[in-house]
């Protein structure tokens, strides 16, 4: 009989744990009890080692940790396709900026969250890293479907719906995150917007309460080039020098997007232990330009990948970004040997884990860490013949070759579709309601 | 009854016709009879018009002209991941060129081609540009398929299994293109592999061709710097007018890749007529660069886009392909705007059917053309809200939205397979052999 106890043995062709060893393991097995792995080990030891496992074979399946996007807006997917093909300050003057002034509540930012975990989970991602106003009901969203949410305690300079002073945004957001601790799914970070949008004082505040708390910063940063010449007028000082100054550049800081970084910034955020949030799709569309990952990863920074929101991307597809920031670090150096398939995952799994002080818990299949899975189906013709499950995966699989997901040990996408019930039926509600908000975008 | 003759009414949601206007239309109707479209009109006319048809609804579904993928090595997909992660050099003399030496014969080329084929079907591709030995397997696995194929009349300046001069691989690929006429699926291009394999002589020979049999002429142009600077040291001048010198600088041409390009070189290509076909994650995956996309686009240069072979690529998702090639158009040059969604869709369907002289029969969704179609589900919960049709599917959708495909008149895909039992079988045998492939690859 099996029982919640019970542990469940995983057997696919292929398994990628990315640490401690970065390979590929055949004829091995991932032994899941509760919302933990136990094991992996040999499948034959396994099977051996435990006996009244239920067992999941998954021929030509490669299981890899959940990916991680470390860098989203979920509740922007009710804007999807809002201001395309536009520049980016009237992308955000003209339709962004006050689409979200008149819309963006607590019930806009529930549905987009809940629409937006249901396609990253399909995706693979197991785990997002979100900046929004009304994070309660992100993470309501991420309880609902079961995926793990590293929630951002906003903060930006002006006043909105959610909040009106910066002290009101961090006291909303601590007090959140006070009322969530011991959710197994749930992580916090500190989000000040950019640079651009907090004061010095807030910035102050924020480091301090990040070393006190022990909390990761996730904040835009060198996005344009304009906000580099701004804040020279305004302040004197490139906009990573005013974080330094307020003492923000340190092991807790992810800084997104680092798409303008001179050879001095990429040493600062090195000997730092800082990390980069790197959008690709994001800085493409809204020609911000190309962030110079290969000198990033040269000088050691930790770099992980996110899709930005919906508005500007527009997919919140972990695994197409990934392989458009590998092939866009090997054009745009000219060396098509950097960030090798293998290292791109480490950059969407242990490497995004340690930036937001997750490791100890996921990014790796080892055992003790929480049974966040992602089964990929390589055997689709499209993907034939498989030379390297790793590189096969990078390049050649998509988001569609996603067969099934674990969070926590919850087996929450099966065979392409929602593992629960209950989830699936709040989407259906929140898919029905679309036309709503769509018409209030339009219309107002 | 339905027969042969019974007119096809599809009325999905929305329609996007690439010409006469470039827009979208909703309440609309195609009509197909036999392999060509009847009519384009609103849905209550054609329902008048045509009162024995049968209708198809596709409520959520937008209909474009099929797309056209303007450069590919269709058999290569047998080596799709071998090198991954390798410079360009090392990628071809190690990996590429002694699996092709040892392992490409007709059989390989038709098990690849139909493979290639099958991918690019179910992604929406009803035409490939191809360029490969033994096309008359290609042409085979096209026909099997039911899929047009535009197929290279190859000629490169060293001997291999398929021909030993370039008499012969021109003499093969005409009596091919003889062999082969009338057939509706199939047109021909000459296609001389690159400045750098093929001797003056020879290059000289293929003008007078493609002006006497009023061919395109298919070739690799300026995709690395490095073979410019060769170019320049071996003849003299750069490969660009080398082929200006050789009388191939005109409408016919298609240069594939168009990496490297001076302004003055942009300036011939815009007043000669000539197209590129863009390739952009074969141009980052092999560090080759980025192509003067919006220069070329502002000169006025026809651009298609092409997703190369499988081994550079690894996807022959033309969809991905267009997306990664606008976003990168606008991050390199800086400008949000430029290449957007609804040029794109044109750059993919009829810029690409007009470079390969084939924009009187396909291209667009006029009557009098053949049925070409490509219906996209946008009713998937990741692709909500559509605010427009045509950024959606450029920005937002992927090859996994494809639903159904018609390729002259005949329904291709259906509700995502295959809809001929032939095809499907067929495909079935040659997975089946993909293992003795690889193996063969491997072990070698």
């Amino acid at each position: 009989m099996t029982t919640a106890d019970t542990p469940l043995l995983l057997a696919p062709t292929w398994i990628a744990p990315v640490a401690p060893a970065n390979g590929v393991l055949t004829d091995h097995a991932i032994v899941i009890r509760g919302s933990r792995i136990e094991a992996l080990a040999p499948l034959s030891v396994a099977r051996n080692n435990y006996p009244g496992s239920s067992e999941l074979a998954l021929p030509g399946h490669l299981i890899t940790p959940g990916l991680i996007n470390l860098h989203t807006h979920a509740a922007m997917s009710l804007l999807r396709g809002v201001g395309d093909d536009l520049p980016l300050t009237r992308w955000l003057e003209e339709k962004i900026w006050p689409a979200e002034a008149r819309l963006a509540g607590a019930d806009f930012v529930a549905d987009g969250a809940l629409l937006a975990a249901h396609e990253m989970l399909r995706g693979g991602v197991t785990t997002f890293n979100d900046m929004y106003f009304f994070p309660e009901a992100t993470a309501s969203a991420a309880r609902t479907l079961g995926i793990r949410a590293a929630l951002g305690i906003i903060v930006i300079g002006f006043p909105t719906a959610y909040a009106s002073s910066a002290g009101e945004y961090l006291r909303k957001g601590l007090e959140l995150r006070d009322a969530c601790a011991g959710d197994p799914l749930l992580s916090f970070c500190l989000a000040p917007h950019a640079p651009y949008t907090v004061d010095d004082d807030t910035l102050r505040r924020v480091a301090v309460l990040a070393d006190e708390l022990d909390l990761p910063v996730h904040i835009h940063i060198h996005e344009t080039a304009g906000e580099i010449d701004r804040s020279l007028s305004q302040h004197g000082v490139r906009p990573l020098a005013r974080l330094d100054r307020a003492g923000l550049v340190t092991p807790h800081l992810i800084g997104v997007h680092a798409v303008h970084l001179d050879d001095d910034e990429i040493g600062l955020l090195a000997s730092r232990g800082a990390a980069v949030a790197h959008c690709p799709h994001s800085n493409l569309k809204l020609a911000s330009g190309i962030a110079p990952i290969a000198r990033l990863l040269d000088a050691g920074v930790t770099v992980g990948i996110g899709t930005d929101g919906s508005a500007s991307n527009n997919r919140l597809d972990l695994l197409a970004e990934a392989r458009t920031a590998t092939l866009l670090a090997k054009g745009a150096s000219g060396r098509a040997d950097i960030w090798p398939a293998a290292a791109v995952l480490r950059s969407l799994t242990l490497d995004a884990a340690r930036a937001l002080g997750l490791d100890r818990c996921i990014g790796s299949i080892e055992p003790g860490k929480q049974a966040d899975l992602v089964a990929f189906d390589l055997d689709a013709s499209e993907l034939q013949p498989v030379f390297d499950p790793l590189t096969q995966l990078i390049y050649s699989a998509g988001r569609e070759h996603v067969a099934e997901v674990w969070v926590d040990g919850q087996h929450v996408v099966k065979m392409r579709q929602l593992g629960s019930t209950d989830a699936a039926r709040t989407l259906r509600e929140v898919v029905a309601r679309i036309p709503v908000w769509q018409n209030r975008v339009v219309s107002a």
